[in-house]
């Protein structure tokens, strides 16, 4: 397995990283997270060049960051700008790379590639969340297994049925109808349930009569691993946009070749000064993925054992047509990746280029 | 190391095996169990074979195991008989591998080699766990050490002496004779301990003045894993055929190649009707196996740190007689196995052979 | 990464070692400790050569350790001595590897190499902790890095004021002047700061109306790893060896190539027969090290995840001088000593030269 490197991954909600930094592995690397004085989010290598600290465990000083084992101060471009010891002169060439980070959506948007690369024009786009009419719940969680394995999952929702109660009801497959598109490097894997039984999910936001209505359950995948459901359920008669939807958000960021950062938020056009709603819904989502989903992938993962999953020779159904494509157009994007010069590796090439003269404290 | 394949193991006793499923990892492989709507055992892989989940964490439907991720079914020869999804259609081969089993003295024996050489005569002989003259209980440890590490444990019982202050004296050693016996590929491990204080596990069931008898203390050993243990105190001039006698069986599977399922039974034919000495005689073993036997096995394998038995030029002691046999007759079976065109393997070969052709939900 | 074996090593505290046998690893080599009927000390390889029990889990036996599993005893140069089965014999050649020990210092020096080259005269002086004058309290911690890193802090006393408060002034950089000395394979590691606030460590014991003095902060390393610490602080006009002094020791004991043992001491020459004061100066620095030191040093080790030091270029800052010349003064002793015959390896050359025979039990 590898990682698509250009591209743009969720490192945290945006409300949660305030005046204290933070560090989050993504890809495999340790990054630290920080806000300048005027609250701009920045992100540079958490290992300090000198020692080998976390960047991350240390401490904000003006628009630096400092190193928590001896102090050394980091800017927000992973230059080393200040030597508390000796004459405080800083060594040519130290420093840490830094990441191209966006703010969009509520999340902090990290750019992994070749910082030149880095188009904020290609963050998918999740501007549904940003409407005032939809109020937005955010959540996280960590999973015990490859990304691939959560897309996989997102990608063929058929396993609400049998996985999910809150979500499904368990004859549903009976009355589904499935559909997959591309859009180019996009994917959509559609579900419609005719005759849904109102689930206990959307029991929670329902004021129609009807106690069954039509479901739509579409999942939209960017590349590498930004996916949006829109679903909805609309009773006879009622136009599909005015009826009770709850868009959801599902952004995954390879932690590891193991394991994956699950941010995810979840919107609802119903009840949205309702804080009570609001915290429901969001128990009831988060107990579905903590409790359902995340034990369920990462058993899976546990019983691929570390395997290639083609080598698997996985039996393919109806539904996996969804997946199945993401997997192959990843693939194909990670090869090409890999045909182009390689992109900067934090630990050998410093990110400042040039010769930095040494200053000195005043 | 490596295993048996063409053998009989235990994976479960029968009374554990309800209507929920169950797992378990034999030989390194994961294996799923159910019963039949009937009643009778199957044992099939564990690992779907779409997107590999655990059939074990799923549910009977009728006589087939259903899928907990997206509802697929298999039957007890492993075969998927059932798709909820789309047009029903299975695609031709789909299946997992199915484990010949069999039900006697209240365990699950499991045949993991090739299924066409399972021949249930050839699972060793506890039929004494059957007499209704003795009262019987089951007990399971979980040994974190290679299972020869356990064999050699039971085939030199002289560490009682040392290890075990409820099964032995501590001066036992001085009174002791051995012997050991082999019978084709089966190994007897002897101990007679003159005039030994009646044991404070044989206390519980004492009824004769003396307060010393002749204890015997006879251990078989059957390829790979299968112990079986005659242990009687005799008092003088009592015929050993009427005293006290607390058998016990020790039936090991590998799980790993570093861990050991350890299910065991012991009878007594004194008090067969008194719960409370039943309950004492279980827990009092249970203790010396979980809180002295497995501590120390475990330790040894730890001191080994992987490194093969031989290499480590372990000194050979008089009691070591049986054990070291035994060691030699797995190894030459084993060997021997390694030399027969290759079992099966799970991961590979479909267990189905031929063509299934799809067929549609009704 | 790899040890120097010819050397002294901290094994435990004198007082920490009773009547009950103890195992320690060091170098990665499992030990048995013990005392003899006498008190006298002795260390030998802790796995039994019968069936890899470990004898530091034994009981002492007259002046022998008597194997948990079955019984076998072995004197303090690792001869067996003893067989309680059968006939009694011991085959020759059985036992295990002794080491050379030594009690110095209220701690138990092991040797770790070539037993003929093991001389007392070169276990590193910390006769100081022996003057009655100086009230000494020990303590002891794991630590979960390689024992270069730690090293690496002790001889770059800078780090306090970013991490220590209770040792040192968070703006003590300002005002520090730094050097190194070096005499043969000894390194000192010095800091002055001037108008150092009294700490709050030396608060416990300040006499003098001052509340700021002169911090002298002397680092002495002693190869592999055993560190002195000359601390004290000395009002304007007063003699610097009639001041507040509490100095220290930090004896380091590789574990494993990730772990380290690290047993230190601490005197004082003020309140020496005020307990209380005694437990907060003990207190205070075991927290320090616990909850500072042992944290930051356990995250540069996970950092470097197993890479060479040099291999990521480390940025060297005018206070690494003594660290540096450490870590190649050791370096080179190491390879000078992979030049010379191989030291025995206890896994297969028995401790024991010659023959033994075999002997009865009486
Ligand atoms: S490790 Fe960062 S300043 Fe020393
Ligand atoms: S993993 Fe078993 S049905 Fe999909
Ligand atoms: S393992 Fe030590 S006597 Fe058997």
């Amino acid at each position: 397995m590898s990682f698509l490197r250009n591209a743009w991954y969720v490192a945290g909600w945006s409300g949660d990283l305030g005046t204290a930094p933070r560090r989050i592995r993504v890809l495999g690397e340790w990054i630290a997270l920080f806000r300048l004085a005027d609250g701009t989010a920045a992100a540079i290598g958490d290992r300090c060049p000198h020692r080998f600290a976390s960047l991350g465990d240390g401490k904000l000083v003006g628009d630096s960051l400092q190193c928590p084992y001896h102090g050394l101060r980091f800017d927000r471009d992973g230059r080393c700008v200040h030597n508390p010891h000796g004459d405080g002169s800083v060594p040519a060439g130290s420093g840490v790379r830094s990441y191209p980070l966006v703010e969009r959506h509520g999340a902090l948007w990290i750019w992994t590639g070749e910082p030149g690369r880095a188009d904020p024009a290609a963050i998918p786009d999740f501007a549904r969340f940003d409407d005032p009419a939809l109020a937005v719940s955010r959540g996280y969680l960590k999973v015990t297994a490859p990304y691939e394995l959560v897309t996989d999952n997102l990608l063929d929702l058929s396993h609400a049925a049998f996985l999910h109660p809150f979500l499904a009801s368990p004859d549903a497959a009976d009355r589904t109808r499935t559909g997959v598109r591309q859009e180019g490097n996009t994917v959509w894997s559609q579900l419609w349930i005719e005759r849904e039984p109102v689930t206990p999910l959307f029991r929670l936001v329902w004021d129609h009569p009807d106690d069954q209505a039509e479901m739509r359950s579409h999942m939209r995948w960017t590349a590498p691993s930004s996916l949006y459901l829109d679903v909805g359920m609309t009773p006879d008669g009622i136009d599909p946009d005015d009826s009770p939807a709850l868009p959801s958000a599902h952004l995954l960021t390879p932690e590891t070749e193991g394991s994956t950062h699950y941010f995810w938020m979840v919107g609802r056009n119903r009840g949205q000064a309702d804080a009570a709603i609001g915290e429901r819904i969001h128990a009831g989502i988060a107990r579905a993925f903590a409790e359902e989903d995340e034990p369920m992938i990462a058993r899976v993962a546990e019983n691929m054992d570390g395997a290639d999953f083609w080598s698997l020779r996985p039996m393919i159904l109806a539904g996996d047509a969804a997946a199945v494509r993401a997997r192959r157009i990843l693939a194909q994007m990670i090869r090409a990746e890999g045909a182009t010069p390689a992109t900067p590796d934090a630990t050998r090439i410093p990110a400042i280029e040039g010769t930095q003269h040494g200053h000195h404290r005043n």
